[in-house]
């Protein structure tokens, strides 16, 4: 007989297109969420948090591409007593769920009812290059009217947002268009009743900040030729077909009346192109009362935003400056959030009208961009690090470390095996450890303890002449006594060189 | 041929077993994970943050209870281009997921590594009253060392912890036990290789606070009849076999080293019982030295912990006082948090030995303990709610909100219908507002605002005498420009009334 097989061991690897947060990766974003949520929370909004996990028949099916399995979700069917149960996913959004949650409790809540949510999505779309399959959104929603100051309030709200969280006026951008305003201009290209060719101008239009106007008309016609030398099927339309769409996504112009007086010509007599006009119109009055001018908000026709939910205003927020990407070209950061009026999720579970918009904020590209740009350092000095000289004394050091602790001074004390005490300051490098703290018996003894500025001492470890290196001391020799005052002078001069 | 069917429309409700949480229900957790997060980054733990999904055999089987499908996870099977890809599944603890984080990224973590997690589990389990499918958890666990002073540190940071989040010390007590010592036990009994025996006696174990000590030596010999009259199985042990099982049990005596000492009768000659011991005795010197005494943390030989993986040392928090269950009975609050030392998990994916101990809080379950002892607020004032008067005037409306935001206020504006202006009133009540603000035509004309307190207005309305409402106006008239001023000081009134 042959010997059982022993069982493989188990790979410890993140599975594909999920990655791990480590350190200040996550403090980070949590100060963030903080942040963003005190905005939110000032303008009226209440905080919800929905369970991740759905029913799919609550999701529903908006999600822009089609080349995913499943629909682009992450679902199971429940195992329940009597065999199979219903069709569970991971949430894909948080908009989806509060369209559920509002329809659910709606007698419970006040109409209008302002809600914010923060918190991870999962997309089952292939992973790549800084594109993960688990991300935070963090979004703020108003349901429960129709008003356009409702849309004003959510693009006056990012605004605030994203100066709060560092981003000055300037280097970002909100850009506000209006589903309706497309509508009617296939309205009058006669596709308003076809889907298909919708989605396919929709996704076109979409490309117009990479190939440019000459480009989008090549894609609504016959196809076009792109930089890698690949053919790209066009959409199939005439050239009188392709005119008011590039009337369209070229209207923007210098000042909001002249922008909105150019759609008015690409939308003709359309009533929903008109209807949307207006509505933009009101946004853009109601921002100009409160002092949102084009340096932070604007009409621009050229957004399209992919989900299939919404109806009217869409919203999107990009930040201006450049960076440069992982080849090393230049080109601006991007969108870093999103979002729009969506009048018809709620009515999906009611059947009847409930008006809702929001957006969604890119909590990890936001993060990304701050990175970029230095305003959040991406190292922070670890703990003070007690270094342990006689194993037989852990209580004494760990006396030391609550000492400093209860000074407000983040401090522990080393748990490995502290033979070597070679390692014990690897380890306190490893920790970006500021200061390490050194308890012999000779210094028992003594009465006294030795205290390292590990910070200092890397400095002239690098670069200190010998005569630099006796005026800075980098180790100080102090009683017992005044251990966490001496710390706490140490971690002072850090931070005023820091 | 028949009328295609129309789509049902998707029934609005949460999946069975998850909930949604409103309000303060949300900002009252963040803002205890926030404090907690505090106290371990002063020990020196870092942040952690892994993705909710991982490997089916990352995970691995640890879950206690055997009566459920797919094991208690939540997992699905990922289609790949080929066909059939990896079993995922939604993390069950956030322990699993930090074995295999230390496995996967060891090179590039120090050694030890203390790491701190919070977020979201999930249990395919059956609902139940409390009891959800997905839960939060808080933990904090340290990686690479056994040394018992991990394990003490652990215990004290889990002291301070719950001090910190508004638990006094007295209505709180964390008990230590050891996976060794009752290894021993078996030992002498002579169970130590039959792991179902072994499953048998740590069950029944468990219910020694239930049923006292005669029904654990009922459930270990030939059964028992339970209190609603149901003939419950034993587990089939000879009276002699229970004695040393019920001498464990019963060890706990006034202080720590009369229940070593009992335990020493316990264990017998057992070499694995006697190392259990002497661990215990290193962690009680250690917290003893620390100031961390019976009144807050002692040895219990009758805590056991359900996960499998545990290997030493095992840690459990109770509250200890009194509350009213749903069926208002009085007990026992009961545990909040646990833990302990598993030695194992890591060697799963490396083949090495990595010694861990961590303990998880119960994020949700403290603040729902917090609030049974009215230590956090239920209700929170909403915020302050400017009417509208006048539909075209939105503008004016909302430089009114912004300027009371400017000051730090929380503030909105009416977005619903504002025809009803009673239904306006109703929403400021919905909203549980403080204040309400209101500007008609003629109050425009003279420039002037109309304040009205809510709560003083709410008060009056409940109790007061005509003489008081004359006494004591809810309703004010100032000059527009004086509206900040106003609302700042009737909310420093209702604060200090509140």
């Amino acid at each position: 007989m042959a010997k059982p097989k022993k069982q493989p061991r188990p790979k410890a690897i993140t599975p594909k297109g999920f990655r791990d947060y480590f350190g200040s990766e996550v403090t980070q974003r949590t100060e963030m969420l903080r942040t963003i949520a005190g905005v939110y929370h000032r303008y009226g909004f209440d905080a919800l948090e929905s369970s991740a996990v759905e029913t799919v028949e609550a999701l529903g099916k908006f999600l822009p591409d089609v080349d995913r399995p499943n629909d682009g979700v992450f679902a199971w069917q429940e195992a329940d007593d009597e065999g199979q149960g219903d069709w569970m996913a991971l949430r894909y959004d948080l908009t989806a769920p509060l369209a559920r949650v509002y329809a659910q409790h709606r007698n419970d809540l006040p109409t209008p009812y302002r809600r914010y949510a923060m918190g991870p999505v999962w997309r089952n779309e292939k992973p790549g290059p800084g594109r993960f399959r688990q991300f935070y959104q963090c979004d703020a929603d108003t349901v429960g009217t129709a008003s356009m100051a409702a849309d004003a309030e959510i693009c006056a709200m990012l605004s605030d947002t994203l100066e709060t969280v560092g981003i000055p006026r300037g280097d970002y951008l909100v850009r506000v268009n209006n589903r309706k305003v497309l509508n009617g201009v296939l309205e009058t290209m006669g596709l308003a009743e076809d889907a298909d060719a919708r989605d396919a101008v929709l996704r076109t239009i979409d490309k117009f900040d990479k190939v440019g106007e000459q480009g989008v008309r090549e894609l609504l016609t016959q196809g076009r030729l792109d930089a890698s030398g690949a053919y790209i099927d066009g959409v199939g339309l005439s050239q009188d077909q392709a005119d008011p769409v590039v009337a369209f996504l070229t209207s923007k112009a210098g000042d909001t009346a002249a922008t909105l007086s150019n759609l008015r010509v690409a939308v003709g007599d359309s009533r929903i192109g008109a209807e949307g006009i207006a509505e933009l119109e009101q946004i853009a009055a109601l921002l100009d009362a409160g002092g949102y001018g084009p340096d932070r908000i604007e009409i621009d026709p050229s957004v399209v935003r992919g989900l299939g939910y919404y109806t009217g205003p869409v919203y999107e927020a990009e930040l201006t400056f450049e960076i440069f990407d992982e080849k090393g070209r230049k080109r601006q950061f991007g969108s870093v959030a999103g979002g729009g009026r969506y009048d018809d999720l709620v009515k999906r579970f009611t059947g009847q009208e409930v008006p809702a918009t929001g957006i969604s904020i890119g909590v990890d590209r936001l993060l990304a961009a701050l990175r970029e740009k230095g305003r959040i350092q991406a190292v922070e000095h670890g703990p003070v690090v007690v270094t342990v000289m006689d194993r037989d004394r852990m209580a004494d050091y760990q006396a030391m470390v609550a000492e400093l602790r209860n000074a407000g001074i983040r401090a522990e004390v080393y748990l490995g095996n502290p033979k070597n005490f070679g390692n014990q300051l690897k380890y306190a490098d490893k920790r970006n450890s500021p200061i390490a703290v050194i308890e012999g018996g000779d210094e028992k003894a003594k009465g006294i303890v030795q205290i390292k500025d590990l910070i200092l001492g890397a400095k002239i470890a690098e670069s200190a002449t010998l005569e630099e290196w006796k005026e800075l001391p980098s180790q100080f020799e102090v009683p017992r006594g005044d251990l966490v005052a001496k710390v706490r002078e140490i971690l002072a001069t850090q931070d005023g060189q820091g």
